[in-house]
């Protein structure tokens, strides 16, 4: 069958062993399991005629970002070609006037912003990964700066997408405001591969800020450091990050970097202020604000040199772990809870961690109540890793949380998705049979 | 078959001339046309019983708020009853250590903020009129705060809904991020009462901006406006209002209040900072960008009095037009383009209404491109202003845009939606199908 696809797409298709071997894994899913081939779309007809011939063939076809994704997300669950979008990277319009860009799926984050300079605008959204808009769109990514900017479903304003069956769909408008029709646009962010191909989006820019202050913040305990983080939420500050990192990971930092940081959870918040006496003043609140919720240390920095430094801890933290746990990989679990539960479902987790001889750190997007329990692994500690996921994720939905905050379901989180929505499960499945008679788009993902 | 339906709902059924009378119409639409019956439900058990009845007897249902939308939303397109959800208007819920609140449909907007007061949060969805929170999700409603906090997209977290089977569904967490799953909220919210009727809500709340400053500015022309506009928009300073107002409107409130503003186009501009220090910083810059664009006046008010004055002529523009157009009634056209098209679009409406002989104001959410023609049509204009509305639709499609930023489709934009979405209204109508096959809620609108 593969010859007719060959035949159609020619040297766009590969069957090369190092091809099936980058698509047949993710960043973070123990199993690898590969396609048959992979395919690199050119253009918007490549992926209309690899879904034509996947009808005929009843071979799966799973959309291939930059497989950045960790929940087993691009895994073939049978007979499968891995559509490859990174080669659809053309930005085809930046519109400072209207604060619109105009990319193909496979355009990364850094590749848009890169394209950016110069207008005063950005993409505010940032999974950490270099990812790919279309990847970022499928999973409805988010990141450090949602809390002030929103997440990929705030920031996509239009969609071209290409069905099952082969239909091109333009879905939303490149307007801020839209109340026409049913929102099909907000079906398909998030839908993981599963109901369409992104092939082009419209996204929304924003001002680049002009002043950026931040602040490093440690606290005695995990009360202190979310009432200080709820406090900074409710001053109205403009705060733009909003992060907590656990005093696990700080010990890791500690070894790994030969520094001396407070071995105690600490709070990264970044204001992005629209003048210098905003920023003076917002600076001063903000320490007023820590203090009261009992910081027991505070640095603030002003210039990009000290911010770097300043998050050193942050950004080094996987590292860190990594030369910590020789040997073993990293499962990250991705939970988020109602603001004021976060201090009880970080306390679980670490307990959690500590009664079942596990390694790891905490890191959260604390503004948003989402947090990532990052577990070392070894080999045979899988299935306690597994184990360990699964209690956390029961907690953060008893909560009143929800099983994924920004890393989306893929494989490894479909077996919460009936707990978490109830009979809403089944009118997902509908809506999967509806785009996806045939069942060829992503199989056996998500719903 | 209503003796039925009395049987199981007994006092709540009303067929009152008046009941019959103020549910069969709305706040623009020049049709009426009455439900055979108005059934006031109390509670989630009583709109299950409405739709058990409406399967049985194949009467259509039709969700009703407090009426105030403007396109025929409400209106019976052939037997239906009238489903008002006004009593079930408890507030559930306030966690402002979440900022989260739990309402059911019947809540006003205003009758939630003053549930609010002491929490130091709002609820910053503002469609003018004191709209029921239901409706207000139902039509995707949005508003002047919407450039900031966005609209009810971006503010409802979660959704109790009943569907036309009876079946209860509860979409979304009270998280502000999830990747669980297809995102059968935003599906709901903007479906006007067409696929299912909601029961309760779980919206987003937000911290009250302590410092507000006002500017109100005069501009030459639109172009120097849509400029100062832009400048304020790239510039990040914290504009949480930002709204147009034309010379025919402001000519219209210098008669009615005996004013003597320029008539000129105008911007109100509000910031919400969060220092007393940035607030005069912000206030400051602000002024120099809107000089740069051409200001020919500005005033700047600082306290909630002087704000109360500077805003009348935006709050009192629709009564100005009233009494300039003594027994006229409005229709009120809502478009909303990409933000550099609004000048175009503006002058084009201007032009339209000039050569088609009719009275109106053009007033807008400049920062969203999204902006509302008011139309004066005597009984017998009514077809005139229709065609004015479809050539105003047509050109902000032309721009790019869409056929309502907010007010919704209801009936009289069902016309424009196969231009403004192509193949994907047929998709829209697959939902609408699968959701509701016997097409028992609100049929006849949006799809
Ligand atoms: C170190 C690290 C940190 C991370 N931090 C974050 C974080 O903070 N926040 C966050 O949200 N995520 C995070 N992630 C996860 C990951 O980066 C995101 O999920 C990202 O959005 C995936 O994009 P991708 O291009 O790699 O997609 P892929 O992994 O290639 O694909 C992901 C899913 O999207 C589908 N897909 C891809 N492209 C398309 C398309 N064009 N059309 C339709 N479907 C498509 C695939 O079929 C698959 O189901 C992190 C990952 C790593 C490795
Ligand atoms: C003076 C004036 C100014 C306005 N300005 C704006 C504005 O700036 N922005 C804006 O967005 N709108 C504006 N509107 C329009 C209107 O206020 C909004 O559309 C509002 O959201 C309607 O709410 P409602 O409760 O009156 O709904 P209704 O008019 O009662 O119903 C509207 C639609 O929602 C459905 N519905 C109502 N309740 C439910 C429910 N519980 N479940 C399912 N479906 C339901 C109905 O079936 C109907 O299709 C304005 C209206 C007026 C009169």
């Amino acid at each position: 069958m593969l010859d007719s696809l060959k035949a159609a797409l020619g040297e766009k298709v590969s069957t090369s062993p190092t091809d099936l071997e980058t698509h047949g894994k993710d960043e973070a899913y123990p199993v690898r399991s590969l396609p048959q081939a992979v395919v690199y779309a050119q253009g918007l007809e490549d992926v209309i005629q690899t879904l034509a011939w996947a009808r005929e063939s009843g071979s799966a076809v799973i959309p291939f970002g930059t497989g950045t994704s960790l929940e087993g997300h691009v895994l073939p669950q049978g007979v499968a070609v891995s559509l490859d979008l990174s080669r659809m990277n053309r930005v085809l319009e930046v519109r400072p006037e209207d604060f619109v860009a105009v990319v193909e799926p496979g355009v990364t984050r850094e590749q848009l912003n890169a394209a950016l300079k110069g207008t005063g605008l950005f993409f505010p959204v940032d999974p950490g990964a270099n990812a790919s808009l279309g990847g970022m769109a499928a999973t409805n990514a988010s990141g450090t700066t949602t809390v002030r900017y929103g997440g990929m479903r705030h920031n996509v304003l239009a969609l071209q997408v290409v069905l099952a069956g082969g239909e091109v769909l333009e879905l939303g408008r490149a307007v801020r405001k839209t109340s026409a029709g049913y929102d099909l646009k907000d079906l398909f962010i998030g839908s993981e591969g599963t109901l369409g191909v992104i092939t082009r989006l419209t996204l929304r820019l924003h001002p680049l800020p002009v002043h950026v202050h931040t602040l490093r913040v440690f606290f005695e305990g995990l009360e202190a450091a979310a009432d200080a983080a709820y406090a900074l939420m409710a001053s109205g500050l403009p705060a733009a990050r909003l992060e907590l990192l656990d005093e696990l990971g700080l010990g890791a930092i500690n070894r790994y970097l030969q520094r001396d940081y407070p071995e105690k959870p600490a709070l990264f918040v970044e204001f992005h202020s629209s003048t210098r006496e905003a920023l003076e003043a917002e600076s001063r609140t903000a320490l007023e604000l820590v203090r009261e919720a009992g910081a027991i240390a505070v640095d603030a920095a002003r210039t990009s040199e000290e911010r770097t430094a300043q998050w050193e801890a942050r950004h080094q933290l996987y590292w860190a772990l990594v030369a910590q746990y020789p040997g073993h990989s990293f499962m990250i679990t991705d939970t988020a809870v109602p603001i004021s539960r976060m201090p009880e479902l970080v306390r679980h987790s670490q307990r959690l961690l500590r009664e079942m001889g596990l390694g790891g750190s905490i890191v959260g997007h604390v503004g948003d109540g989402n947090f990532h329990t990052l577990v070392a692994t070894g080999e045979q500690d899988y299935p306690k890793a597994e184990a360990f996921a699964a209690r956390l994720v029961e907690k953060a939905l008893e909560l009143g949380g929800t099983c994924t905050g920004e890393h989306g379901v893929g494989l490894r989180k479909k077996k919460y998705l009936a707990r978490e929505h109830g009979a809403a499960l089944e009118w997902m499945r509908q809506l999967k049979r509806l785009f996806d008679p045939q069942g060829l788009l992503n199989p056996g993902k998500v719903v």
